[in-house]
C-alpha cells in the first residue's frame, strides 16, 4: 500500500501543482462571487457534478439553472470556498489532458456583521480536462465527511 | 472571461509558487509569534498597508506603532492567519520582479484553554517585489469579504 | 533576519513543494479514514511522535496501539486535519533526501448531522526522510498554539 506513495506523489511536477491550484483559486472566486455563468464556464460544454445530497446537473444549462434556484442561500453572506491536501493523479495514457484530482473543502459563510458559521466539511473528486491548453472541470463528485462505522 | 483561465494559469511556475507560499509561511510566522519588528522587515521600507477598517500605514515605522497599538487584542489568545487559493500574476515587463498576489484568509483565534474563534473571512490583494533576490510585500489591502447584493 | 526569507526561499523548488504536498495529502486521507495501519506505514520503522499532550509514540507497533486506544473519540464524527503555511527546509549534506518541514494544523470534527466542531490549532514540526526515492516521517512534534506572553 505504501509503494503507492511513492509512485505517485513523483507523477506531479511542481508546474501541475500550480497550474491546478491556479485553475481552483479562479474557479472558486467565481463560485463565491455568484459569478454563475462565469462559474459554468470553468466546465466543459457536458459537465457533470453531482452533489452530496444526490442532486444531479448535467451540462452548463443545467448547472446554472440550478445555481440561480439555490442562490437565496447566500442572500445576506458571503460564502467562502476552502481547499486542501489535493491529491492530482493524471489519467495514465491522456498525455497529461485528463487529471483526477480530489481534495478537501471547507465553507465559510460570513454575515455583513462578520458572524461565521460553517457547513459539514466534504471531500471532492473532480475530472479535469485540458482543452485548447486550458484547464475544465468535465465532472465533480461531493461527497459529505461522514463518520467511519467502527 | 474563460480565456484569462488558461493564459494566466500558465504563467505561474511551480517554482515560484513555491516561492511564494515558502515567503507567506514566513511572513505569518512572524505576524502570528506577535514579532512585530520582524513581520515588518518583509515589507518594503516604504511599504503600505490598506487594512479592512480603513486605517492606512504607510512605510514600516506606522506599521511597527500601529501593530504595537493592536496588540492587546492578542493577550491570551493564539492567532494564526490560513491562505487559499492565492492567485499569483506576474506584472508584465518587470521580469518576474513584481507580482500581484491575491488570496482568502482565515483568522483563528485560540485561547490558553483550546477554545477557538473565529473572525470573519478576508480576502487580500498584495504586490510583491523582488529585491536582491528575495521578496517583500510593497503593498497590502485588505477586504473584508462581504455578502454579494443580488 | 530577513535574509532568512531569501536563503531558504529559493531552496525549495516547485517540484518538491508538489512532491511534499501530496506525501501529507496522502498520509491525511489515511488518518481521517482512520486507516490505522495505512497511516503508521507512512512513518520509519523506527518513526517517533510527540503529542502536543506529552505522549510519545516510538515504532510503528507503538504508534498503532496508541492510535486504536484513541478510536472511540473518533466514534460518531469525520475528523479532517488541515495544513497551511508549510515550510520546507532540506537538511544540509543530506542530497535532498532529509526534510525538515513545518506546517500550521487546523482540525475539524463532523458529526453524522453535520455539525462542526474544531480543536485547538497546532503548529507540527516534522523530519520526512526519502527511503528507495519515496518520503517517509521519521520523527513528529505536535505543539499546541499557546498566547504568546508579553
Amino acid at each position: 500500500m505504501t509503494q503507492a506513495v511513492q509512485a505517485e506523489s513523483t507523477e506531479v511536477s511542481g508546474d501541475l501543482y500550480a497550474e491546478v491550484r491556479t485553475f481552483y483559486a479562479r474557479q472558486m472566486r467565481r463560485v463565491d462571487s455568484l459569478d454563475i455563468e462565469g462559474f459554468a464556464d470553468t466546465f466543459t460544454d457536458d459537465g457533470v457534478v453531482l452533489h452530496a445530497n444526490g442532486a444531479r446537473a448535467e451540462g452548463r444549462a443545467q448547472m446554472v439553472a440550478g445555481m440561480y434556484k439555490n442562490l437565496p442561500r447566500y442572500r445576506d453572506v458571503a460564502v467562502r470556498h476552502w481547499f486542501d491536501h489535493l491529491l492530482i493523479e493524471p489519467e495514465p495514457d491522456s498525455g497529461g489532458n485528463t487529471l483526477r484530482v480530489s481534495y478537501y473543502s471547507l465553507v465559510t459563510l460570513v454575515d455583513a456583521q462578520g458572524a461565521i458559521t460553517f457547513e459539514p466539511t466534504f471531500t471532492v473528486e473532480d475530472v479535469l480536462v485540458r482543452r485548447d491548453g486550458r484547464l475544465l472541470t468535465a465532472e465533480r463528485i461531493i461527497h459529505r465527511d461522514l463518520p467511519v462505522v467502527f
